[in-house]
């Protein structure tokens, strides 16, 4: 079985051109097979506030009207994902940029309107992501690129949370590949005091996540991340970890996650 | 050899939501393999205007500077290409949207800064277009959906005019395919006056165009598709039409270009 290395890369690095070029080029070293899928950034939200589009949140979460799923798409599956491909392309790597609509690759469903109405939210369901189209591309030396837009194949777009559809593509794809799981972001790893950027806890598995969570020592921007990584790991996928988007190449940078030590 | 019929879709039929959505179900219909390019209508423009970057022309053609190329991405590569491969999906057609840096499809050229500077216009070379990745891709079903943003292969992004896209990646592919080369828009096709939409020239030859020229029959902004089409016919193109959107499924619609009747 080929190893198969998907990396999500956070917004706070795609808004820095510098930070987000260096790991690219990073990126573009790792071996393949591998797909990259990245977030949002700010950009979305200057566009927003510059086009007079209310900008919508609920605990952290962004509703996405129809005035922002448009700005929304024109960011991350026009811009952004289209200078990460020019830029890996010159860095050697063959990439290709998708949104989850393309070749039906990431169909998504719409989320329901209660409790709370995210509007053109997607949730992603592993089970359901186009296995052979990505096998087919990776198998002939292309590298998937992913924003995290996807559709109801129903002719809508659906606004998705990266990390969930990273976590999702490697579980799906874990049927066919050995798959490893890297979330990169601007930190070194889950830290033990948010803090301290050195206090990088080096292995967390299920027992001492819940002592973690217990502890409040895990903070709110991290608890879903987490979540993910866990369901990548009980979904197949056969190693994740959370690292600093400069360490991408340091097999032992990070946090590893496993669901026993 | 089969048969690929490559179609251009204009930006005034894309600011039409319900014209698109009943060209793309007859996109939809045509027989495989195929390719839509699509222009880019006037939201770019809109968007322009709202974000406060100035909207700079020279003969009727857009100067493409670092702003208005980010604003080009979004719209082009973002908003209109997923909303079409969106539809499509819906439709049953298996669209994988692409801009010219994905998987290094049309790398292109920046055009000289003399005697006009453009900016980040891009001139395509069919030369250089990637036959062996788009042979991939309708070779297992998929039909590719072009926004008419390129690359120049170091990493920058460029605009390029959408029909002369077309007409390149039609060329590039007649090595490979029978190709059929569909321009359409808001109009019967060719019209011998351009106030009687009903004029329709049914077939224009090299010597007849010459002599519409001269009579100055026709207008500024058909002139260069139909420079387009004569060059793609010239680089083995079998077929070139310029037909009405509403009218791609009828095969003797609107102006047939031919080196010689």
């Amino acid at each position: 079985m080929d190893t198969l290395t998907i990396v999500k890369i956070g917004g706070n690095v795609i808004d820095k051109p510098a930070a987000l070029q260096s790991f690219l080029k990073g990126f573009a070293a790792l071996e393949s097979p591998k797909i990259l899928v990245h977030g949002g950034g700010t950009l979305a939200t200057e566009l927003l506030e510059k086009t007079g589009v209310p900008v919508r949140m609920y605990e952290g979460r962004r509703i996405t009207d129809a005035g922002t799923l448009k700005i929304c798409t024109m960011v991350y599956a026009g811009w952004i994902n289209k200078t990460i491909v020019a830029q890996l392309q010159q860095a050697g790597c063959n990439a290709i940029g998708l949104s989850g609509a393309d070749a039906d690759t990431v169909p998504a469903t719409k989320r329901p309107p209660a409790p709370v109405d995210f509007g053109f939210a997607g949730d992603v369901v592993a089970g359901r992501i186009n296995v052979p189209v990505l096998s087919l591309l990776l198998g002939n030396g292309l590298c998937p690129v992913f924003c995290a837009i996807t559709h109801d194949t129903q002719g809508g777009l659906l606004n998705t949370n990266a990390d969930t559809m990273a976590s999702a593509i490697a579980a799906a794809l874990s049927e066919t590949y050995r798959t490893k799981l890297l979330f990169c972001f601007e930190k070194g790893g889950v830290l033990a005091d948010p803090d301290d950027g050195n206090s990088v806890i080096p292995e967390i598995d299920t027992a001492y996540f819940q002592q973690l969570k217990a502890q409040k020592i895990i903070s709110k921007g991290m608890l879903p991340k987490l979540d993910n990584a866990f369901a990548a790991l009980r979904a197949g996928v056969a190693e994740v970890h959370i690292k600093h988007a400069d360490h991408l190449l340091s097999a032992n940078a990070g946090t590893r996650i496993r669901v026993e030590m």
